[in-house]
């Protein structure tokens, strides 16, 4: 099925790098043209050719990048809950970093392909504090106004560093604040907490640094507070790695590229001293590193 | 306020039998025009006078119907989280009684309105083992396919009857798979329940008459796998109460008219041997009874 998608882009008089071209415009409209021709001419949605084996880095960023975000999450999220792709950063990150209707949407994406609801599967494949952190986070609508109640901020705030005194990091209360507040009053909270208590709250979560719990609960906050500084690190931490992380940078790719990318693009050169555009030409190649950088703008005025 | 609510229907020309006899005909359109009408000569939303203190049961009969059913049950979810009017069962009744797609449009209205989500608002004022309920209760968005997967419905049959066995009413698995399993599914599994433990799941519940939050799964179950029974049961208990309770009347009469009616009235025939109708006509009176009355579709073919 796989090397039929390369053959419908053959078979349609184009090549590699004119798919990257088409696709470095990041319109929406083109990508739902690829996956009508792709549909036309082998009577199947692209999305199902996902459940199998991808045999290259470039069809894979091409797939994941064409498909409609609510579905590519929905997606993410599927494989993030299966035993050998398990992840729990995966389904924090889509939880927290995706706008409330977004979420949404891929809720309704995810009822659509998998038969089943999100926040199930969430269920089912966790379990203990994970559990009891990741299925609010995935189930939350939060409100998306600005408004601050600041009396409200400065009590969670302190009940936030109350029970982290005392190492109660599953705390029903810790979970609760985290996973219903908006992300406007959870940064007047934090940033009540950092006032009050003379730290960062993710300082004072650091003391294990072999507790998984732990470094999801840090990943969390800076998602719902600083997602771009989420993502540099993420980028950072993939392309680094010995043999790099292909599959994350794709992902972050992918899901950012419309979304954030030029503030995570700023953001990484900030911290690295080089431009993600260099790093990325220098860990990756072929037809896989063009369209990386097409998709992240490499180029661009 | 309130009194201009009668004022309006007078200044219009008409009066409370002319305002029941348009609204037994129970149509969303007409209910909309009066909502125009009223904000017209007011200036002012009719759902922003649902805060005042209400004068009559009458009124507050016709403008809980008038509402849109998502504003409608926004409303009567913020006043479950509120200190004098709290509610566990009325937060449970909206989160269990309604379609995925129509708990999501009380999440979005409860946003419109309060400025705030409803998870939020009932994390906040919930506790303990209430609140490990209530909350996933109120964001779930279960998947409504009738698909029905057997072995899963045999394991957690298994898995609810040792909790139970066990005391562990708010066991974590308990409270997954009542608050995230589809309705076929969680029918599914409890019949498989009933065949083979010899009870019906909510005869093993019964052991502590007293027990709050006990008393509360079972009304969960009950509402989510028969809510015609669930309805007829609240009914009864609000009719038979000495002085009778009409607000419970009130909002089962109101939310559900345009529902499920036929099968509760139908269910409460059979229970009671007389009908809804009848026992309301004797214990309310004057334009209440006759706004009910026209609600449930009295005299209907």
């Amino acid at each position: 099925m796989l090397s039929n998608f390369n053959k419908a882009f053959k078979g349609w008089g184009t090549n590699e790098g004119l798919i990257v071209s088409i696709l470095a415009h990041r319109n929406a409209a083109q990508r739902n043209l690829i996956r009508q021709v792709y549909a036309e001419a082998y009577g199947q949605d692209l999305l199902k050719d996902l459940d199998k084996e991808l045999s290259n880095d470039f069809e894979r960023v091409v797939m994941v990048w064409t498909l409609d975000p609510a579905e590519r999450d929905a997606y993410l999220a599927n494989e993030a809950t299966k035993r050998f792709t398990s992840s729990n950063w995966v389904l924090m990150e889509i939880a927290c970093s995706r706008s409330s209707h977004d979420l949404f949407k891929v809720r309704q994406a995810y009822h659509a392909r998998y038969k089943k609801s999100l926040e199930e599967d969430v269920a089912y494949h966790t379990t203990g504090d994970f559990r009891k952190l990741l299925v609010p986070l995935v189930s939350a609508f939060r409100y998306e106004g600005e408004e601050v109640n600041t009396m409200l901020a400065k009590s969670e705030a302190k009940i936030l560093h109350e029970k982290i005194s005392d190492k109660a990091y599953s705390d029903d209360e810790i979970i609760r604040i985290l996973t219903t507040r908006s992300k406007a009053q959870l940064n007047a909270t934090l940033n009540h907490y950092n006032n009050a208590f003379g730290n960062a709250i993710n300082m004072n979560l650091k003391e294990d640094a072999d507790n998984e719990f732990l470094k999801l609960l840090r990943a969390t906050i800076k998602c719902l507070t600083y997602p771009e500084k989420y993502f540099e690190k993420l980028l950072r931490l993939a392309i680094k790695k010995i043999g790099t992380d292909e599959w994350a940078l794709t992902r972050v790719v992918a899901t950012r590229a419309e979304v954030d990318m030029e503030r995570i693009k700023e953001e990484y050169r900030r911290r690295n001293s080089v431009t993600l555009d260099h790093d990325i030409a220098g860990e990756t190649a072929g037809d896989y590193e063009r369209m990386l950088l097409a998709l992240i703008g490499h180029g661009d005025a």
